[in-house]
Order: C-alpha cells, then sequence, then structure tokens
C-alpha cells in the first residue's frame, strides 16, 4: 500500500498509527481511530483497512469530516468517530480509472483500491471525483451499556497492548448515577470500589479503576497486565452497582 | 539502521514494510518483498536484513534491476522478486571506506554495510563505486511443487499474518490440469473441492481455496485464522488431485 | 503522539525506533536507546515513553546532551545512553503552556506532556522555555556484575527479538580477567567454553557466546532462539570462572 501511495503521490508523508490490531477487529480499530484522528492536523488523510468483508457487497468508501478525509471499508470502522454525525460528503469508490488495477484483487481492497483512492486525495484531487455519492454509512453495532438508578451494565471493547481494558461505560453515564453514593465494580475476578485518577494510586501489582484518555471507564493493573491477571476479555461484562451512603 | 541512513542522506525518506519476518525466515521475507516491490516506484531503493548467515561467508550485496535498488545479504532474499532473472548489475559490498566502521560489527552488517550502501546510493553515489562486480547470487531454495497428469503436491511456503496460507502451486499450474475437470485440495485438517475468488463466498468459519493477490493458491478461513483452526504450517504439504467429470 | 507532533511542528520527520519494548520494560528501552542513539545526527531529537510511573510524582523531563535532545518521563530511561555523566541541560516540562492540554490525562503523558515538548524543540523553541532547570536525573538501578579474580557473576538484562541474550557484563571486565587464562560461563542450561566472533562459529543449532554491537557478552544459538532452547531469560544469572590455562 505504501508504495501504490509514492507512486502516486510522491510528496506524500506516510504516518504509521498502529499495525497491531487483531485480525478482523472492526471495533478495535474504530476505538483506535476515535483516539488517534482528533490529534492530527486538519488536512489529513486517514486510511483503514481492517475489512473482513473484502471481496463482499459492502462498499469501499472516502469521506470528508471535520476538515479531514478518511479512506477504507464502509463497515462501521469510522462510526466512532465520526460520533454519530453523517459526514459532509461520502463517496462510493466505484470509478477503476481510480484504482491500482481495473481488476481489483478480491482479497487486497486496501492495496488496489483504498491506497489508490487516499494518494488521489494527497494529490488534491477532489472527493467527488472519486466516485458516486451515497447518502449513509453502516453503523458499527457497538454494544451500549444498559442502566438503572440501582447500575449500569457495560463490557469490555477493547483490550489495549498492555492489558488494559477498555470498557463501554462513559464518565458522564456515572457521574449521572454517582453523586453521594458508592459504587461497586464487578468485572473478571475482581471487585473494584473506588474510581481513582491514575494507575499509582494503587498498590503495585494491584487492580485500579479509572476513565481513560478518552472518557471511558477502564480496568487496569498497576504496572500489571489486567486481562491476564483478572481474566478479563473483549466482551467480559461489566457491572456497576451504586448504593446510598450508610 | 534508520540513524545511519539519516547521518548520510539526510533528505531520504524511510518506508517500513515490516518487522514481522520471523528471525531466519529468509523465504518469507523473499515473499514479502516479491509482493511489494512491484508496485514501488522506480528509483526506489530496497534494503533487506534477514541475514541468518551475519558473520559467515556470504557476501553482501548490491544490486540494480527493473529501475529499482536492492541491498542485502547475498542468501536468495532477492530471488523471488527477480523472478529467475540476472540483475544488470551486481556488486559485492566489499568496501570499508562505504562502511559504517572499518571493522564492521559481526553480528549486524545491517547497521554497519547495508544501511550505509543504501544511503550512498540515495546520494546518488554509482552503485559500482560501492564495491566489485559479481557475476551471480545465490539461489533461495524455494522448493517446486511436483506435478502430473493427474494432480499437483506443493507445500505450504508463507503464512500470514491473518493465519492465511500461501503455497508454492501456481493459478498457472493449476489452469494447465484443471479443464472440464473437477479438483480436490487436501491440506491439513481439511479438504476443499472448489477454487473460488473471495473469503466470502465460504460461510463464515469455514476454509476456502482462492488465489492470493499475487497468483498463488491460498488456503484460508472466512473470518478465521486457517493456520491454526486447520493445523497448517508453513512447510505443510497441499495435493491437488484433478478427476474428469462425470 | 504522532498527530499531536504534527500539529505542532508540520515539517518534522518521525522515524519509529521500535514498538517492541514490552510494557513497564524502563531497562529494555534504555537499552534499545543507548544502542541506537550514536548512529542518529546531532540535531535528533529522541522521544521515549516506557512510563510505569505515569500519574506519581516522576518528573517529565527534556535534556540536551551530546549535540541531541531526549524527552521522556524521568524514570532512568536515558541513563544507559548518557552512560553516568549528567547532561548539559535538564528541564522539567512543568509549563502548561506547552502541553497539548492544561490538564492532561494522568494515563498519557506521552501524547500531553512529551510530544509536544519535543514537538516545539522541532520548532527551535529553546530547551529552557519549556519548563524550570532540575539539577539532576533519577538513575537506572542496572544492576552491575559482582567480579573477583577468580570470576564474575552478572545477569541477563535484555533479551531481543531474535531470543538472543544479552547480559550485563562488558568485554572490558572479561579482558580485564582473560589474559592466559580459560573462561567457563554457566548460564541457563547450558556451559559455554569459548567467547567467538560470530554467531556461525557454533554448529547450526549450538549455543555461542560473543560480544554484542556495543561491547556486552551474549548468549546465542546459532539460527535459533537462545532465551527458548537454553531457559534464559531476562534477570537470568550468568557465571564467568577463569582458570590458569594448563
Amino acid at each position: 500500500m505504501k508504495g501504490v501511495i509514492r507512486g502516486i503521490a510522491p510528496e506524500t508523508e506516510l504516518i504509521d498509527i498502529t499495525h497491531l490490531i487483531e485480525p478482523q477487529d472492526v471495533m478495535g480499530a474504530a476505538f483506535v481511530i476515535k483516539n488517534a484522528v482528533p490529534y492530527y492536523p486538519a488536512g489529513t488523510i486517514h486510511l483503514a483497512v481492517v475489512d473482513p468483508g473484502v471481496g463482499t457487497e459492502r462498499h469501499a468508501v472516502a469521506l470528508r469530516a471535520n476538515e479531514q478525509w478518511f479512506v477504507g471499508p464502509d463497515n462501521g470502522i469510522f462510526s466512532l468517530v465520526l460520533d454519530g454525525q453523517l459526514p459532509e460528503t461520502i463517496i462510493q469508490l466505484d470509478r477503476p480509472a481510480y484504482w491500482q488495477t481495473m481488476v481489483p484483487s478480491a482479497t487486497f481492497h486496501g492495496r488496489d483500491i483504498f491506497a489508490p483512492a487516499a494518494a488521489h486525495l494527497a494529490n488534491r484531487t477532489p472527493l467527488e471525483e472519486l466516485g458516486s455519492p451515497v447518502e449513509t454509512l453502516q453503523p458499527l453495532y457497538w454494544a451500549l451499556p444498559i442502566s438503572d438508578q440501582q447500575g449500569i451494565q457495560g463490557w469490555v471493547v477493547h483490550v489495549d497492548h498492555f492489558g488494559n481494558c477498555i470498557t463501554n461505560i462513559s464518565k458522564a453515564l456515572i457521574e449521572s448515577h454517582y453523586a453521594k453514593r458508592t459504587v461497586k465494580c464487578y468485572v473478571g475476578a475482581t471487585v473494584l470500589t473506588a474510581i481513582q485518577t491514575t494507575y499509582a494510586e494503587a498498590p503495585h501489582g494491584e487492580p485500579v479503576m479509572l476513565f481513560e484518555s478518552s472518557g471511558l471507564l477502564e480496568i487496569a493493573i498497576n504496572s500489571g497486565n489486567a486481562s491476564q491477571m483478572l481474566s478479563i476479555r473483549k466482551g467480559s461484562p461489566v457491572n456497576l452497582v451504586f448504593t446510598d451512603d450508610g
């Protein structure tokens, strides 16, 4: 893919965000994109290729949102960063003139369709030139937490390189339950009773619950791997129970 | 290595193709190079450092082919991309004036010999300046499939990051057997009876046989890891049997 | 982090040295930095983020040494490359005006403090502008080998991607014991009796003892993984015993 981009747009700078997404893990990719994109300057072109549906009817798309471009499969990979907003323009990459070959490989659209589209955008080809407009995008079936007055049930949606377990439970949702109340969090092999600010507030090797850098509840171990040590995986349930003090 | 290149040729752009080749896996590296190189523009300098023979009599070489340069150990790593063609010029990197130090490390020629050679090429030093010409390259002992009218026996030569298993059996070789006949493929824990075009033509979680993006027969699982699920490893045999229809 | 740097200093070139340091492994990072930094040209800004103490009282620092800059946590990560020399200038990154946000994340100073500092340095902001001067740095508790006339006891301090085991025993220390004497090295599941120059001097698959590219004693296997095959891990003891010949 880098070679294809270089061939079309020799002056473009390429920045690797990650090569550590597990195969097929669209939600993990969506999570990384959500966390990385806001820190990139206007004009950045984001190219994502976690694409379990390559060869099916899923569209290849390019879109523009918040003065940045996005190119990849239409499988929900951009849904978290778009945060429910439909982008200004969405284009289906259906013009072979902008592909790497007239007959793209059935298994590697990253090289044959997405990379050339990103390179043409880098060359200032207008987005609308690359294909036909489409109205909407596929949603990502991101599990929403369930909550009532007594508590919140959510799930672990991402386990990072350090074994930290990020849930789908936001700081805002917790704060709507939390005033003057105590919380217990049941997750994996542990129960946590306080939300802290840093890993280091727990003793070395002990579990800790805090908000990660984008505001989601995270289960971690101070200087350890929470996923391994607490038997928590992507998809594990996380139950928060609130009780009135005293 | 990147620091050495930067010190000699500050304007060069560095592109990482992969850091995921297993130690000593010259064939895996040769396969990645074969697939990546044709997509890079003329003038690209390719530097490869999978080098189990460092410290032996194997040569360090630089060569020119198809308007690109290649620098690395003479151990067959470039043989697949060269596809049996002897390059226009092959140079043995035997001039200490172009090394990082007069006495290179016995264990890290990448840093001390290959990286400086690539950087000098980037600075437009003529290839012929870097050392003495040599006539030929070491072959890579790439196992060729065995075939007769009834069938083909080949091997898995590469397992990629997704667990897809690429064989040494080409589309051309299969097509020479295939007209009006049916095929059965015996590999690992499965038997496959059709060559498909995309992963998604198999049911979710089921094995599929198709041609990968460079035309070699590949065994995969739709949304799964074929190597793990079918007990196939690099070196596993792949047997194709052809029978006349009806 | 790359996005933050790009936003502040769009012309900067970013070079990844490694993303393969194990979580929390400050010594492994210190070792990689020690080996890589001398090969980068003057003016390079080195950014390191192995930071088990994020959220504690440990300082965030930037410093200048040998015409290069270093930015990261004050946890000893730069101690091996500095080799006991106190740098010309050390600055504590305590000025929010140079942070990514006024209230940095408690868990990701790499993005919110270190990356912006590195980017401002790339923009030629004077080091002294970024914060208050400090007098000293935290040491890295790098275990020193113990030695007497009969022998040396050291430890494995790093296991690299190939399974090669690097010890804290230097060539200079060994040479002070070695004249006219023979050496036996007891490590993991093996005993070695000669220090060689290249991996290839041992038979294929056999263990070998040599000095790695920065002069430390290394235990390896010719074309194999010494850590796995000899049961050696980071922290394993390495005992050298010297005896007079004859």
